[in-house]
């Protein structure tokens, strides 16, 4: 805990924390934690995409190596735990494995990815796309908003954009990533427990809807005579809510919404609104989409105004590993928690490794769900018996078939 | 017609039709009228609030007068119509009797007022006010976006800042004040009339509306443990659009809404949200108010919401004489039309007018409802029925008392 403090002097906006993709302060915690590696043992260098790799030699040198970590670049205004808290706690648990001499009967690495929030340039999961070799091949030419090529501020960083593709690891030398990360949701507070462990990272359906209608003053036009699209819209924000709360895990959000021309005595003509759809289940996603979709048609034929749906995001659902969530379960169990199971609403690096390698998360309780905000906040007691099971799941994991379990 | 298109070059953005108080194309529009005035037989003069005041003597010099008109300023990228119909109908109307040499045992005066529109400044009916002798003390203090004085700029246009109280006129010697203008919605259109009467000038409430809930990712925060205010929000919506459906007249719409931080990926932590509530019957307005609000509160504590809800305008319905309303009505069967009465959902000089002496408006179908914009329109026929009316109106007024009638 006092890591994560001291961490978060690397910021682009002190006292705030903001850290972006291949920034100076994101440079600065990347020395820091290439400090940090090499006293817990570790062999630790910069790859070609940033990503801070720490490696922990098995019994024997060379061993297929399993994963550990998540990112250190942050949103802006952030909170000092997202991402940050679970390569740090993978990196106490191999100093623990060092401080005693342990070595197990294979490698660990710990990486601390750069790009998980996509904050500053229009992609993301640059790190932990390198490693799986899914990057897209025209990642290099994003460019922020001061126009600074991707590729350009990699060099600067330490970077080696030509190296890219060469970060990608061959499957046959990596038995699996385990992500520890805070929840960012409510639910682990809401039942009274420290960890739970992650089921799938949900897949996402977003669209931008356009209801049109007719604008007209709103003194003037009788109620009978109105094609208001925002009272239309109104109606199908409802029923957007009400798809979300149709099956468990199924969520749904209008997350913005606004009127045009936007007057206070001024029927609209025009209302625009955005929805998110998440599930860890891509049927139950699909279909939910579909009635939903039917339904906002019903409201808008009704009310005698016209409706645009455009898809702006479609990404499945990425399963965790069952042979590694029965592990990691069982050390949850071990440490005397109850093993609770659930979805992450949330995007993370290991939907990235996911392509690689067998992908597994264990989330961390966070006060009040809160994310993405200053707000953020673990205590010393949940993060500790983080590091505890991570460790415990350590001394006896046993590798997993990449081919078993269901697959999307 | 002719004339209402050649006006509408008085713009400070032709071809568009941009004409704000006290501005050079105000002036240069106030000229024309003078001259068209004073070709009407009227004596003319432009009063110390910049309206344009035609006089046409009675048949006798001296005698009390009838008022009619209604403003020449208007909103940005305006319509022809909204205002100047009704002036210029009032001098059509004139030119008339001028041209037949008719003296009526009145006197007509026609009004072209100045800012009806309230877009320059933040106060309005600046004009129709003074003649009311209602002017608020600090209206000459306003300023405009550029930080203008009204005062000044009145003094440039050639009004008299100090002159403002002796606008006011004495009530005896005012018969009422009778005002055409186009409906500026799709009442008469649907129901296949030119004209129709006027009842009331809605009274209107408005509020501004914000709801506080708890802002959260749209991936981790499961349906049942969400507190969304814009899902809340969505359900206000409905119940504003519900209470403006409960009796004829009343209106009630929600022109503006936002959600903050407006992400596709957020559920929203704030809500606002504006609502505007009409009618011509003030018992019915507040009633449908309390009614509402309480409903609103009632959404807000079933879904763990706070709601805070602000006042942010209040007026009273003005109610037209029901004498002069009778006697528009018989000049309208006269007509061969169906006498047809409506409330007014916009605002109107009459709305000052009404302060100082009977008053009654007369208004024109226009094409769609639609007004405020450059699609604004009115067909020739309609606008000859107009004048048509009046003058059949004129030629039979009786004075009527200023006592009679129902008041708010």
């Amino acid at each position: 805990m006092a890591r994560l403090d001291d961490f978060a002097r690397h910021s682009a906006d002190r006292p705030a924390l903001t850290r972006l993709y291949l920034t100076q302060e994101h440079r600065a915690a990347a020395d820091q934690l290439l400090i940090w590696m090499r006293e817990a043992g570790m062999a630790a260098h910069l790859d070609a995409a940033g990503t801070v790799v720490g490696r922990y030699e098995g019994d024997t040198p060379g061993l297929p190596a399993l994963l550990l970590g998540s990112h250190i670049d942050t949103v802006r205004n952030a909170g000092k735990y997202d991402g940050n808290l679970g390569v740090l706690a993978a990196v106490a648990a191999v100093a623990e494995l060092n401080r005693r001499g342990e070595r197990l009967p294979y490698a660990i690495e710990v990486l601390g990815f750069g790009d998980e929030e996509g904050v500053r340039f229009p992609v993301t999961l640059t790190g932990s796309r390198a490693v799986a070799g899914t990057i897209a091949p025209d990642a290099l030419a994003a460019r922020d908003r001061d126009g600074i090529a991707l590729g350009d501020a990699l060099k600067e960083f330490g970077g080696d954009p030509a190296g890219l593709a060469a970060v990608a690891r061959d499957p046959a030398t990596v038995l699996g990533f385990v992500e520890v990360h805070i929840e960012q949701g409510p639910v682990l507070e809401s039942r009274g427990l420290p960890l739970g462990i992650v089921t799938a990272i949900n897949g996402a359906s977003r669209y931008a809807v356009t209801v049109t209608g007719q604008a007209g003053h709103a003194g003037t036009v009788p109620m009978a005579l109105r094609h208001d699209p925002l009272a239309a819209a109104a109606e199908m924000v409802l029923a957007v809510e009400t798809a979300g709360g149709a099956e468990p895990d199924l969520v749904a959000t209008v997350g913005r919404i606004e009127a045009k021309p936007g007057a206070v005595n001024v029927i609209p003509g025009q209302a625009t609104f955005t929805i998110d759809l998440r599930s860890p289940r891509d049927g139950s996603r699909k279909t939910a989409a579909a009635g939903l979709l039917h339904t906002l048609a019903v409201i808008a034929a009704r009310r005698g105004v016209a409706l645009d749906i455009q898809p702006t995001h479609d990404a499945p659902a990425a399963h965790c590993h069952p042979g590694l969530m029965r592990q990691l379960g069982q050390a949850v169990a071990r440490a005397g928690i109850i093993p609770h199971h659930l979805p992450s609403g949330a995007g993370h690096d290991a939907m990235a490794l996911a392509a690689l390698c067998p992908m597994a998360m264990l989330f961390v309780r966070c006060k009040g769900g809160i994310s993405h905000n200053p707000a953020e906040a673990i205590t010393v007691e949940d993060a500790d018996l983080a590091v505890t099971v991570l460790l415990d799941f350590l001394r006896r994991f046993e590798p997993v078939s990449f081919a078993e379990g269901p697959r999307p």
